[in-house]
Protein backbone atom coordinates (compact mmCIF):
# COMPACT_ATOMS: atom_id res chain seq x y z
CA UNK A 1 0.00 0.00 0.00
CA UNK A 2 2.78 2.33 -1.14
CA UNK A 3 1.58 5.86 -0.95
CA UNK A 4 3.82 6.89 -3.94
CA UNK A 5 5.70 9.50 -1.99
CA UNK A 6 9.10 9.67 -2.33
CA UNK A 7 11.11 10.37 1.61
CA UNK A 8 13.23 12.77 -0.48
CA UNK A 9 12.80 14.95 -3.56
CA UNK A 10 16.75 14.99 -5.11
CA UNK A 11 18.42 17.33 -7.34
CA UNK A 12 19.67 15.56 -9.47
CA UNK A 13 17.68 17.65 -12.19
CA UNK A 14 15.41 15.27 -13.23
CA UNK A 15 11.94 16.03 -14.24
CA UNK A 16 9.25 13.89 -11.78
CA UNK A 17 8.13 12.09 -14.97
CA UNK A 18 11.85 11.23 -15.84
CA UNK A 19 12.13 9.94 -12.38
CA UNK A 20 9.18 8.44 -12.44
CA UNK A 21 9.84 6.37 -15.30
CA UNK A 22 13.82 5.18 -15.05
CA UNK A 23 14.63 1.65 -15.64
CA UNK A 24 14.99 -0.48 -12.21
CA UNK A 25 17.09 -3.00 -10.99
CA UNK A 26 15.23 -5.00 -8.51
CA UNK A 27 16.62 -7.97 -6.19
CA UNK A 28 14.58 -10.28 -3.84
CA UNK A 29 16.55 -12.15 -1.50
CA UNK A 30 16.38 -13.85 1.63
CA UNK A 31 15.78 -17.46 3.12
CA UNK A 32 12.58 -16.71 3.01
CA UNK A 33 9.36 -18.27 0.35
CA UNK A 34 8.24 -15.31 -2.00
CA UNK A 35 11.26 -14.16 -3.76
CA UNK A 36 10.08 -15.93 -6.82
CA UNK A 37 6.57 -15.45 -6.63
CA UNK A 38 6.60 -11.56 -5.96
CA UNK A 39 9.10 -11.26 -9.04
CA UNK A 40 6.33 -12.87 -11.55
CA UNK A 41 3.59 -11.50 -9.34
CA UNK A 42 5.51 -7.93 -10.77
CA UNK A 43 5.54 -9.78 -14.27
CA UNK A 44 2.01 -9.93 -14.39
CA UNK A 45 2.00 -5.87 -13.78
CA UNK A 46 4.72 -5.63 -16.67
CA UNK A 47 2.40 -7.85 -19.29
CA UNK A 48 -0.81 -6.20 -18.53
CA UNK A 49 1.02 -2.94 -19.79
CA UNK A 50 1.95 -4.90 -23.07
CA UNK A 51 5.56 -4.93 -21.91
CA UNK A 52 7.71 -8.00 -23.75
CA UNK A 53 8.48 -9.97 -20.68
CA UNK A 54 11.42 -12.24 -20.76
CA UNK A 55 11.90 -15.12 -18.07
CA UNK A 56 15.30 -16.73 -16.89
CA UNK A 57 15.04 -19.81 -15.39
CA UNK A 58 18.55 -20.56 -13.39
CA UNK A 59 17.01 -23.72 -11.68
CA UNK A 60 15.69 -26.22 -13.89
CA UNK A 61 13.88 -29.06 -12.61
CA UNK A 62 10.87 -31.70 -13.97
CA UNK A 63 8.39 -30.48 -11.41
CA UNK A 64 9.82 -27.14 -9.92
CA UNK A 65 7.70 -23.66 -10.89
CA UNK A 66 5.73 -25.49 -13.66
CA UNK A 67 3.04 -23.18 -11.93
CA UNK A 68 4.31 -20.20 -13.28
CA UNK A 69 5.75 -20.93 -16.39
CA UNK A 70 2.27 -22.59 -17.72
CA UNK A 71 0.50 -19.59 -16.37
CA UNK A 72 3.03 -16.93 -17.86
CA UNK A 73 2.70 -19.55 -21.56
CA UNK A 74 -0.79 -19.09 -20.94
CA UNK A 75 -0.92 -15.75 -20.86
CA UNK A 76 1.77 -15.35 -24.16
CA UNK A 77 -0.87 -17.10 -25.83
CA UNK A 78 -3.66 -14.75 -24.86
CA UNK A 79 -1.53 -12.09 -26.03
CA UNK A 80 -0.95 -13.23 -29.14
CA UNK A 81 -4.76 -14.12 -29.54
CA UNK A 82 -6.16 -11.38 -28.11
CA UNK A 83 -3.84 -8.39 -28.40
CA UNK A 84 -4.26 -7.60 -24.59
CA UNK A 85 -0.86 -8.04 -22.41
CA UNK A 86 2.12 -8.36 -23.90
CA UNK A 87 4.46 -11.10 -25.57
CA UNK A 88 6.28 -13.63 -22.76
CA UNK A 89 9.25 -15.67 -23.47
CA UNK A 90 10.22 -18.19 -20.89
CA UNK A 91 13.98 -19.86 -20.82
CA UNK A 92 15.53 -22.14 -18.67
CA UNK A 93 18.87 -21.21 -18.65
CA UNK A 94 21.85 -24.19 -18.51
CA UNK A 95 19.46 -26.82 -18.33
CA UNK A 96 22.54 -28.98 -17.90
CA UNK A 97 23.71 -27.76 -14.78
CA UNK A 98 20.65 -28.33 -12.28
CA UNK A 99 21.10 -30.41 -9.19
CA UNK A 100 17.98 -32.66 -9.90
CA UNK A 101 20.14 -34.02 -12.89
CA UNK A 102 22.73 -36.30 -12.82
CA UNK A 103 24.61 -35.63 -15.99
CA UNK A 104 27.62 -33.59 -16.42
CA UNK A 105 30.04 -32.38 -14.65
CA UNK A 106 30.20 -29.11 -12.92
CA UNK A 107 32.51 -27.57 -15.41
CA UNK A 108 29.62 -28.25 -17.82
CA UNK A 109 27.32 -26.92 -15.71
CA UNK A 110 29.32 -23.46 -15.05
CA UNK A 111 29.64 -23.17 -18.72
CA UNK A 112 26.17 -23.67 -19.38
CA UNK A 113 24.79 -21.30 -16.77
CA UNK A 114 27.59 -18.58 -18.32
CA UNK A 115 26.15 -19.02 -21.81
CA UNK A 116 22.99 -18.31 -20.56
CA UNK A 117 24.48 -14.78 -18.93
CA UNK A 118 25.31 -13.98 -22.24
CA UNK A 119 22.51 -14.49 -24.04
CA UNK A 120 21.04 -12.16 -21.41
CA UNK A 121 23.76 -9.77 -21.85
CA UNK A 122 22.97 -9.29 -25.68
CA UNK A 123 19.52 -9.19 -25.27
CA UNK A 124 20.05 -6.62 -22.86
CA UNK A 125 22.23 -4.59 -25.23
CA UNK A 126 19.54 -5.19 -28.16
CA UNK A 127 17.11 -3.54 -25.59
CA UNK A 128 14.99 -7.06 -26.56
CA UNK A 129 12.60 -7.05 -23.19
CA UNK A 130 11.01 -4.15 -20.88
CA UNK A 131 11.24 -6.52 -18.15
CA UNK A 132 13.34 -9.32 -17.53
CA UNK A 133 13.04 -12.17 -14.52
CA UNK A 134 16.28 -13.53 -13.91
CA UNK A 135 14.99 -16.50 -11.68
CA UNK A 136 17.41 -17.90 -8.88
CA UNK A 137 20.20 -16.05 -10.83
CA UNK A 138 22.22 -15.32 -7.27
CA UNK A 139 23.44 -19.14 -7.08
CA UNK A 140 25.72 -19.03 -10.23
CA UNK A 141 27.12 -15.78 -9.17
CA UNK A 142 27.64 -17.16 -5.22
CA UNK A 143 29.64 -20.63 -7.17
CA UNK A 144 31.62 -17.80 -9.20
CA UNK A 145 30.17 -19.51 -12.35
CA UNK A 146 29.36 -15.66 -13.58
CA UNK A 147 31.50 -13.16 -12.78
CA UNK A 148 29.45 -10.53 -10.54
CA UNK A 149 31.38 -7.52 -11.70
CA UNK A 150 30.42 -8.32 -15.60
CA UNK A 151 27.02 -8.59 -14.51
CA UNK A 152 26.87 -5.32 -12.57
CA UNK A 153 28.90 -3.26 -15.65
CA UNK A 154 26.14 -5.02 -17.95
CA UNK A 155 23.14 -3.82 -15.81
CA UNK A 156 24.89 -0.63 -15.56
CA UNK A 157 25.18 0.39 -19.48
CA UNK A 158 21.99 -1.11 -20.45
CA UNK A 159 20.37 1.09 -22.87
CA UNK A 160 16.87 2.18 -23.10
CA UNK A 161 13.82 1.56 -20.44
CA UNK A 162 14.62 -2.08 -19.35
CA UNK A 163 13.70 -3.74 -15.94
CA UNK A 164 15.27 -6.35 -13.85
CA UNK A 165 14.37 -8.49 -11.22
CA UNK A 166 17.11 -10.78 -9.69
CA UNK A 167 15.90 -13.51 -7.14
CA UNK A 168 17.97 -15.66 -4.86
CA UNK A 169 19.43 -16.39 -1.38
CA UNK A 170 22.38 -14.63 -0.72
CA UNK A 171 22.79 -12.05 -3.30
CA UNK A 172 26.35 -10.59 -3.66
CA UNK A 173 27.48 -6.82 -1.73
CA UNK A 174 28.16 -5.87 -4.64
CA UNK A 175 24.78 -6.52 -7.09
CA UNK A 176 22.99 -5.04 -3.82
CA UNK A 177 24.86 -2.16 -4.43
CA UNK A 178 23.97 -1.71 -8.10
CA UNK A 179 20.48 -2.74 -7.36
CA UNK A 180 17.84 0.57 -7.02
CA UNK A 181 15.22 -1.73 -4.77
CA UNK A 182 16.25 -5.03 -2.69
CA UNK A 183 13.64 -6.77 -0.68
CA UNK A 184 14.54 -9.85 1.85
CA UNK A 185 11.88 -12.13 2.41
CA UNK A 186 12.32 -13.34 5.88
CA UNK A 187 11.16 -16.15 8.10
CA UNK A 188 8.67 -15.35 10.87
CA UNK A 189 6.79 -19.36 10.75
CA UNK A 190 7.24 -21.66 8.30
CA UNK A 191 5.66 -25.37 8.38
CA UNK A 192 8.48 -27.59 7.54
CA UNK A 193 9.34 -26.17 10.80
CA UNK A 194 6.61 -28.14 12.29
CA UNK A 195 7.41 -31.04 10.30
CA UNK A 196 5.27 -30.21 7.33
CA UNK A 197 6.75 -30.90 3.72
CA UNK A 198 6.33 -28.45 0.61
CA UNK A 199 3.21 -29.15 -1.74
CA UNK A 200 1.68 -28.84 -4.90
CA UNK A 201 0.34 -25.53 -6.09
CA UNK A 202 2.25 -24.20 -2.98
CA UNK A 203 6.14 -24.62 -3.39
CA UNK A 204 6.11 -24.77 -7.30
CA UNK B 1 15.14 -22.82 -3.13
CA UNK B 2 13.15 -25.27 -0.61
CA UNK B 3 15.10 -28.76 -0.66
CA UNK B 4 11.01 -29.96 1.12
CA UNK B 5 13.09 -31.34 4.12
CA UNK B 6 11.00 -31.25 7.28
CA UNK B 7 13.62 -29.97 9.81
CA UNK B 8 11.73 -32.71 12.44
CA UNK B 9 9.32 -35.04 11.85
CA UNK B 10 6.06 -34.22 14.00
CA UNK B 11 4.26 -37.35 15.95
CA UNK B 12 1.51 -35.96 15.25
CA UNK B 13 -0.21 -39.77 13.84
CA UNK B 14 -0.53 -37.91 10.41
CA UNK B 15 1.13 -39.87 7.33
CA UNK B 16 3.73 -38.19 5.34
CA UNK B 17 0.83 -37.31 2.46
CA UNK B 18 -2.10 -36.26 5.07
CA UNK B 19 0.67 -33.57 6.51
CA UNK B 20 1.79 -32.74 2.78
CA UNK B 21 -1.58 -31.94 1.78
CA UNK B 22 -2.62 -29.73 4.92
CA UNK B 23 -4.58 -26.69 3.66
CA UNK B 24 -2.22 -23.81 5.14
CA UNK B 25 -3.31 -20.19 5.84
CA UNK B 26 -0.33 -17.74 4.62
CA UNK B 27 0.94 -14.29 5.79
CA UNK B 28 2.44 -12.23 3.41
CA UNK B 29 3.57 -9.10 5.95
CA UNK B 30 6.19 -6.52 6.27
CA UNK B 31 6.85 -2.86 5.59
CA UNK B 32 8.45 -3.41 1.95
CA UNK B 33 7.10 -4.04 -1.48
CA UNK B 34 6.39 -7.90 -2.46
CA UNK B 35 3.56 -8.76 -0.31
CA UNK B 36 0.89 -8.58 -2.59
CA UNK B 37 2.94 -9.77 -5.70
CA UNK B 38 3.97 -12.74 -4.02
CA UNK B 39 0.40 -13.88 -3.25
CA UNK B 40 -0.59 -13.55 -7.02
CA UNK B 41 2.89 -15.55 -8.06
CA UNK B 42 1.38 -18.29 -5.49
CA UNK B 43 -1.88 -17.90 -7.26
CA UNK B 44 -0.36 -18.81 -10.25
CA UNK B 45 0.67 -22.14 -9.20
CA UNK B 46 -2.59 -22.66 -7.65
CA UNK B 47 -4.10 -21.71 -10.94
CA UNK B 48 -1.57 -24.23 -13.16
CA UNK B 49 -2.68 -27.02 -10.62
CA UNK B 50 -6.83 -26.37 -11.44
CA UNK B 51 -7.52 -24.92 -8.45
CA UNK B 52 -10.94 -22.25 -7.83
CA UNK B 53 -8.47 -19.19 -7.07
CA UNK B 54 -10.83 -16.59 -5.20
CA UNK B 55 -9.06 -13.08 -5.25
CA UNK B 56 -10.70 -10.88 -2.40
CA UNK B 57 -9.28 -7.27 -2.50
CA UNK B 58 -9.78 -4.83 0.51
CA UNK B 59 -8.42 -1.78 -0.97
CA UNK B 60 -10.16 -0.42 -3.94
CA UNK B 61 -8.78 2.33 -5.76
CA UNK B 62 -9.01 3.27 -9.97
CA UNK B 63 -5.69 2.10 -11.41
CA UNK B 64 -4.38 0.12 -8.08
CA UNK B 65 -3.36 -3.06 -9.04
CA UNK B 66 -5.08 -3.53 -12.63
CA UNK B 67 -2.33 -5.42 -13.48
CA UNK B 68 -2.64 -8.46 -11.44
CA UNK B 69 -6.36 -8.26 -11.82
CA UNK B 70 -6.05 -7.78 -15.98
CA UNK B 71 -3.52 -10.85 -15.97
CA UNK B 72 -6.26 -12.91 -13.56
CA UNK B 73 -9.20 -12.26 -15.41
CA UNK B 74 -6.82 -13.34 -18.71
CA UNK B 75 -5.99 -16.60 -16.92
CA UNK B 76 -9.90 -16.80 -16.08
CA UNK B 77 -10.77 -17.15 -19.59
CA UNK B 78 -8.31 -18.86 -20.92
CA UNK B 79 -9.17 -21.17 -18.41
CA UNK B 80 -13.10 -21.36 -19.95
CA UNK B 81 -12.03 -21.64 -23.24
CA UNK B 82 -8.89 -23.79 -23.44
CA UNK B 83 -10.11 -25.59 -19.60
CA UNK B 84 -6.23 -25.69 -19.05
CA UNK B 85 -5.66 -23.89 -15.19
CA UNK B 86 -8.55 -23.12 -13.05
CA UNK B 87 -11.20 -20.70 -12.85
CA UNK B 88 -10.95 -17.71 -11.39
CA UNK B 89 -13.01 -14.94 -9.12
CA UNK B 90 -12.07 -11.35 -8.41
CA UNK B 91 -14.20 -9.59 -6.27
CA UNK B 92 -13.36 -5.86 -4.83
CA UNK B 93 -14.56 -5.88 -1.50
CA UNK B 94 -16.17 -2.97 0.38
CA UNK B 95 -15.67 -0.84 -2.91
CA UNK B 96 -17.10 1.86 -0.73
CA UNK B 97 -14.44 2.39 1.59
CA UNK B 98 -10.94 3.37 -0.49
CA UNK B 99 -9.11 6.44 0.88
CA UNK B 100 -9.50 7.23 -2.89
CA UNK B 101 -13.28 7.52 -3.13
CA UNK B 102 -14.36 10.96 -1.63
CA UNK B 103 -18.39 9.51 -0.59
CA UNK B 104 -19.41 7.62 2.16
CA UNK B 105 -18.52 7.84 6.20
CA UNK B 106 -16.41 5.49 7.70
CA UNK B 107 -19.18 4.02 8.90
CA UNK B 108 -20.25 2.79 5.90
CA UNK B 109 -16.63 1.59 4.73
CA UNK B 110 -16.37 -0.79 8.40
CA UNK B 111 -19.84 -2.00 7.14
CA UNK B 112 -18.85 -2.67 3.53
CA UNK B 113 -15.60 -4.26 4.93
CA UNK B 114 -17.22 -6.60 7.55
CA UNK B 115 -19.75 -7.49 4.55
CA UNK B 116 -17.29 -8.43 2.79
CA UNK B 117 -15.71 -10.82 5.04
CA UNK B 118 -19.09 -12.61 6.03
CA UNK B 119 -18.94 -13.56 2.13
CA UNK B 120 -16.12 -15.24 2.06
CA UNK B 121 -16.68 -17.05 5.52
CA UNK B 122 -19.20 -18.23 3.56
CA UNK B 123 -17.62 -19.26 0.92
CA UNK B 124 -14.87 -21.08 3.10
CA UNK B 125 -18.25 -22.59 5.21
CA UNK B 126 -19.18 -24.07 1.88
CA UNK B 127 -16.28 -24.76 0.02
CA UNK B 128 -15.80 -22.58 -2.67
CA UNK B 129 -12.66 -22.18 -3.86
CA UNK B 130 -9.57 -23.84 -3.11
CA UNK B 131 -6.89 -21.09 -2.56
CA UNK B 132 -8.25 -17.50 -1.32
CA UNK B 133 -5.86 -14.61 -1.62
CA UNK B 134 -7.28 -11.84 0.81
CA UNK B 135 -5.17 -9.13 -0.18
CA UNK B 136 -4.38 -6.05 1.95
CA UNK B 137 -7.14 -7.47 4.26
CA UNK B 138 -4.24 -6.69 7.70
CA UNK B 139 -6.22 -3.32 7.35
CA UNK B 140 -9.94 -3.69 8.31
CA UNK B 141 -8.70 -5.93 10.57
CA UNK B 142 -5.98 -3.55 12.46
CA UNK B 143 -8.82 -0.77 12.50
CA UNK B 144 -11.37 -2.95 14.11
CA UNK B 145 -13.90 -2.91 11.50
CA UNK B 146 -13.71 -6.68 11.36
CA UNK B 147 -12.69 -8.81 14.73
CA UNK B 148 -9.56 -10.68 14.53
CA UNK B 149 -11.08 -13.27 16.51
CA UNK B 150 -14.11 -14.34 14.42
CA UNK B 151 -11.39 -14.55 12.06
CA UNK B 152 -9.07 -16.75 13.67
CA UNK B 153 -12.24 -19.29 14.38
CA UNK B 154 -13.37 -19.40 10.61
CA UNK B 155 -9.98 -20.32 9.31
CA UNK B 156 -9.59 -22.62 12.26
CA UNK B 157 -13.23 -24.36 11.00
CA UNK B 158 -13.19 -24.25 7.84
CA UNK B 159 -13.66 -27.38 5.98
CA UNK B 160 -11.71 -29.56 3.37
CA UNK B 161 -8.71 -28.50 1.94
CA UNK B 162 -8.56 -24.45 1.16
CA UNK B 163 -5.51 -22.34 1.50
CA UNK B 164 -6.10 -19.27 2.17
CA UNK B 165 -3.35 -16.07 1.92
CA UNK B 166 -3.43 -12.71 3.29
CA UNK B 167 -1.24 -9.71 3.08
CA UNK B 168 -0.99 -6.16 4.40
CA UNK B 169 1.57 -4.50 7.03
CA UNK B 170 1.04 -4.87 10.27
CA UNK B 171 -0.55 -8.21 10.64
CA UNK B 172 -2.31 -8.54 14.35
CA UNK B 173 -1.01 -11.09 16.54
CA UNK B 174 -3.51 -13.44 16.79
CA UNK B 175 -3.48 -13.77 13.02
CA UNK B 176 0.20 -14.70 12.67
CA UNK B 177 -0.15 -17.17 16.04
CA UNK B 178 -2.83 -19.20 13.71
CA UNK B 179 -1.26 -18.89 10.70
CA UNK B 180 1.19 -22.01 9.16
CA UNK B 181 3.27 -19.64 7.39
CA UNK B 182 4.01 -15.87 7.94
CA UNK B 183 6.60 -13.95 5.44
CA UNK B 184 8.09 -10.52 6.49
CA UNK B 185 8.96 -8.35 3.32
CA UNK B 186 12.08 -5.92 5.20
CA UNK B 187 13.44 -3.34 2.88
CA UNK B 188 16.89 -3.21 2.29
CA UNK B 189 16.97 -0.37 -0.18
CA UNK B 190 14.36 1.61 -1.75
CA UNK B 191 14.08 3.81 -4.72
CA UNK B 192 11.80 5.82 -3.11
CA UNK B 193 14.16 6.90 -0.39
CA UNK B 194 16.23 7.95 -3.24
CA UNK B 195 13.72 10.53 -4.42
CA UNK B 196 12.02 8.14 -6.93
CA UNK B 197 8.40 8.16 -7.44
CA UNK B 198 6.08 5.06 -8.14
CA UNK B 199 5.81 3.33 -11.49
CA UNK B 200 3.25 2.06 -13.89
CA UNK B 201 4.11 -1.83 -14.11
CA UNK B 202 6.11 -1.61 -11.07
CA UNK B 203 4.05 -0.32 -8.19
CA UNK B 204 0.88 -0.96 -10.08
Amino acid sequence: MPQGKPAVVPRDGLTTRQRRNRPLVVVHTGEMKGKSTAAFGLALRGWNQGWSIGVFQFVKSARWKVGEEAAFRALGRWHETTDEGGPVEWHKMGEGWSWSRKKGTEQDHATAALEGWREIARRLAGGRHTLYVLDEFTYPLKWGWIDVDEVVATLRDRPGHQHVVITGRDAPAALIDAADLVVEMTKVKHPMDGGQKGQRGIEW
